[in-house]
């Protein structure tokens, strides 16, 4: 494990990168993983093309603690992320019993567990099943690559399931000062206070709200002691700049 | 060029990685290309990190036909993606004149023009500036990479000003057909139409609408004719399948 436990997620399908569908995995994923103290490091989303699937799941897997990926893995020709993924580790796939069985329990009538639908029972061999259940057909665990849906909801639900595997660092604390001050008005002595806190990572976002320019300062570290000391001297940049501080979620 | 024409987006930012900041610039860009007859092939999330944003550029630039990256050009230290673009080419960055006038002429009272804004006009030498039309400090190009902002506003105004400069190919064109159909139900004839019309692009997006499970399918390609036809044989398939077509976006 490297320090900090550093993730991956994979977003793989033809639908985010056409524009059609609008990934809401990430940021769930983000945030579930920063209470576990692992920080999702990259991103990257990618199409439905199977030398690039594998490519990436290997290069991925190599560079960080966990992979996790999202979706291409339902019953039609266009769900090819379970396959390229046994190519990546160079094993078999095949009907998995337990996959099996949970789909012939989801499936009353015996001929709705149709061809394409059993598709959704194939797994590469070696693989740990990750509970799906809200529609049964399961995602899977290689290695530290975790293979999950892209429907949304499904995919919180896997996550909750496999969350209690995953070996983190200390979780990342957070606070949030702002104040209607221009970026370029506070940047010279936020430097500083960067400079001064190195541990923490403090981000500059801009906002205009009823027409005036603000600032929504960030700082984020593993140490509270940290945070709130860069935080109090935030809060002192805007009042010196002449401007009053309208945003604290407080002390961590 | 390569054929079709792919693109890369580069999405620079912790806020986007740690959740705080739903990104809103890749969809929007993509339907952009998508008119264009530009393929975005993939996108890529990375950190405020000097080394990731550098490899990624360098990667990204040799793989792919256009390279787009949005955040990290304004004033604060956690904005250090032109530097990195400026490393990744190995030329050197310095105060750039125009730039530095576009500033000028925004910030009336020239005390405003401080040392942290005036790095929005530091561009790596022999870069082309983007048009910023909202808050003036410019984008640049270097070769066939496009620097952008990350605010979307912003974004979608600095591309609306380099879209000529691209040259793609035929536009993608797309037709949607749905139905209360499950996907499962659908998936085996959906392969063969697949199979049938290898030119075109089938998606298969189940939803669950008023309780009821449905799927709506996506062909997209080059030549309507063949989306046409294959969005037909869907439609049949549907019927077949004893439900009605209760979505179709018609014939392209």
């Amino acid at each position: 494990m490297s320090d900090p436990v550093r993730a991956c997620l994979i977003i793989i399908g033809n639908e985010i990168l056409s524009g059609r569908t609008h990934d809401k995995n990430l940021p769930c994923l983000a945030e579930e993983l920063n209470t576990l103290g692992v920080r999702l490091a990259e991103t990257r989303v990618i199409p439905d093309i199977e030398d690039t699937i594998i490519a990436t799941v290997n290069e991925c897997r190599a560079k960080f603690d966990y992979v996790f990926t999202t979706g291409g893995i339902g019953p039609t020709h266009d769900d090819i992320t379970s396959e390229c993924v046994a190519k990546a580790f160079g094993v078999a796939i095949e009907l998995n019993a337990d996959a099996h069985d949970l789909l012939k329990s989801h499936y009353e009538n015996p001929e709705d567990l149709n061809e394409a639908r059993l598709r959704m029972a194939r797994i590469p061999v070696g693989a740990e099943l990750i509970e799906n259940p809200i529609s049964k057909a399961p995602g899977f665990r290689m290695e530290n690559v975790y293979v999950m849906a892209g429907v949304p909801m499904i995919m919180q639900a896997m996550f909750q399931g496999i969350k209690h595997q995953l070996i983190g660092g200390k979780p990342m604390v957070s606070r949030s000062v702002g104040g209607y001050i221009p970026e370029g008005s506070i940047a010279k002595v936020l430097g500083e206070i960067q400079g001064d806190f190195p541990q923490t990572d403090i981000g500059s976002y801009p906002f205009l709200r009823e027409g005036k320019l603000g600032t929504t300062l960030v700082v984020r570290g593993e140490k509270p002691d940290d945070v709130n000391q860069a935080s109090d001297r935030i809060r002192l940049a805007i009042i010196d700049g002449g401007k009053d501080v309208i945003e604290d979620t407080g002390a961590v």
